[in-house]
């Protein structure tokens, strides 16, 4: 949860008085998201989303995310339109961040996917790279195979701590995601989401209604998007791995975009390399966050077994897929 | 800022099953108020807020301030009404806490109100008073003058560590508050707020549109709300008094509700205890807090400053009142 940034009355008067919104009726905090100040804005005109963005967004990928909400908006997909001031400008400053106002998104969050909403998603997913196919920005993936061993670097002994032995088989693993690093860039590329765990994409009841918080999309194998959300939808609190929700993931995802064979023989490494992203960045996080954050950091170890989980995966039917 | 209980979709369906709201379209968690969990939750019949009360609330005063959310809005005070399950009960339980779904109030909470907003919450407060009238059940004032003593005990080393000698200053305010105390049982009497703090209270442009968080609603002097308001309007954030704030504040009030004499004289001791009141909790929040909680304290000193305005106060027209 988090709001890192107060916005007054007086300032958020200021701001919407270069939109064409009416006036603001309602504007409350939300606790949601832990890289960005997010408020729930209602005005006379509608309701919107107000993000700033905070210190770890680089400013100079704003536009990039702007365009590519603004694209798939256009092209049909369901996320947050970001709205442009009477100048045509969409990204502007508030209390001295870049801020967006984005439209209202309906739907919840599901804390625990069913089967049904995770083949909903897999067909989200493949919808979202449609709609994407003819965005022309790209945006390299900061944390793709190439950033992993400098995340990793000086963290054997965090690892550890954790959980004995675990420094050694992330080594291993990245010595075998090494050899097929290459992966990526052979296979179908597009724009990926890049981070649609469940509580960025919206339902109601088992229907997807869309997805929010593009701040990692990036452009990368189309496949390794699907694996992400396998990771992400298809184990349970406890962490065993529900087949069935992979499965209908991956069914859901080709009834829209059938895989490649070539993107169905790397999805084990793509998992595992999902996997490992996740728990590099976790654990980053856990370690550095200092005790007294708004924020608590997320258990790495969720993502230490899903890679034990993927190490012995052989093929994508191991997931549910054919 | 707070959330403190996270509500799961399927705990939020099985909740909302008891009532005749429909379905919920959009839930997020709020980072507003300190001392319980609140939910923006839209409908498909309505838009709500939905609050779990935490541990510092006493589960046997909630039919109290539920109680009183619908009188006052029965008797046309806008603040949320309290909704009612089929069963004809609001008060209910949620991932084991109360919990109780209210209805959205649109408006904005000033950060600095301007001196029109200040008349416009003076009317507001009166007529809340007068709302109350007819309200027949009643709540001691746990955090009234009796209580001072106690919440003073042993405190006074952490209020010199804050300011070197406030420990006899904040005495010498007890003893004078004392020869005085018994003020509020001989003044007009009746329901206040006791909390309408600037983020308790709505506007929209300078009109009033309600009050919100009636969690130390009581039975006390109706005057001594008003002291508790020109704290908490008529200083600015340096710590200076606003005077035209405060004249117009309790000309509002006086516009719905004329003060007796009586009320008149008490003014600059109520003022002074509503200081001390504010000061005391403040002073307990600040000591007893963990640094690493997730809402941070507000700071004592600022109402040691009000303190030290009130003390050679002699009447109500050094608060611009006649």
């Amino acid at each position: 949860m988090a709001v890192y940034t107060n916005v007054s009355d007086d300032a958020l008067a200021a701001f919407l008085a270069e939109y064409d919104l009416g006036e603001a009726v309602a504007f409350k905090g939300i606790a949601e998201g832990v890289e960005n100040s997010n408020y729930y804005l209602e005005t006379t005109k509608g309701r919107f989303i107000l993000t700033l963005f905070e210190k770890r967004a680089d400013p100079a990928d704003l536009p990039y995310f702007i365009a590519l909400n603004q694209h798939l908006a256009a092209n049909g997909f369901s996320c947050p339109l970001p709205v442009a001031a009477s100048d045509g400008q969409a990204l502007r400053k508030l209390v001295e961040r870049p801020a967006v106002i984005i439209t209202f998104l309906q739907g919840l969050s599901p804390r625990v996917p069913s089967a049904a909403q995770c083949r909903q998603l897999g067909m989200g997913l493949a919808q979202l790279h449609q709609a994407a196919t003819d965005f022309e920005q790209t945006r390299r993936n900061d944390l793709g195979p190439a950033s992993w061993p400098s995340l990793w670097n000086g963290r054997a002994a965090n690892a550890d701590a954790l959980q004995t032995g675990l420094a050694d088989k992330i080594d291993q693993d990245l010595a075998q995601i090494r050899t097929t690093a290459s992966l990526s860039d052979t296979l179908p590329r597009g724009t990926i989401h890049a981070d649609l765990f469940p509580d960025n994409a919206f339902f109601l009841g088992d229907r997807f209604t869309g997805a929010i918080d593009f701040y990692f999309a990036c452009t990368d194998a189309l496949a390794y998007d699907v694996a992400i959300c396998v990771n992400a939808w298809a184990f349970e609190p406890d962490g065993a791995f529900n087949f069935s929700k992979a499965r209908n993931l991956i069914a859901g995802y080709e009834s829209v975009r059938p895989l490649q064979d070539d993107e169905k023989s790397a999805f084990p490494t793509l998992c595992l390399g999902a996997a490992l992203r996740f728990f590099l960045t976790r654990l980053i996080d856990w370690t550095d966050t200092p005790a007294d954050a708004l924020v608590k950091p997320k258990d790495p170890l969720e993502y230490a077994a899903r890679l034990r989980f993927h190490r012995p995966a052989k093929s994508i039917a191991d997931y549910g897929g054919a």
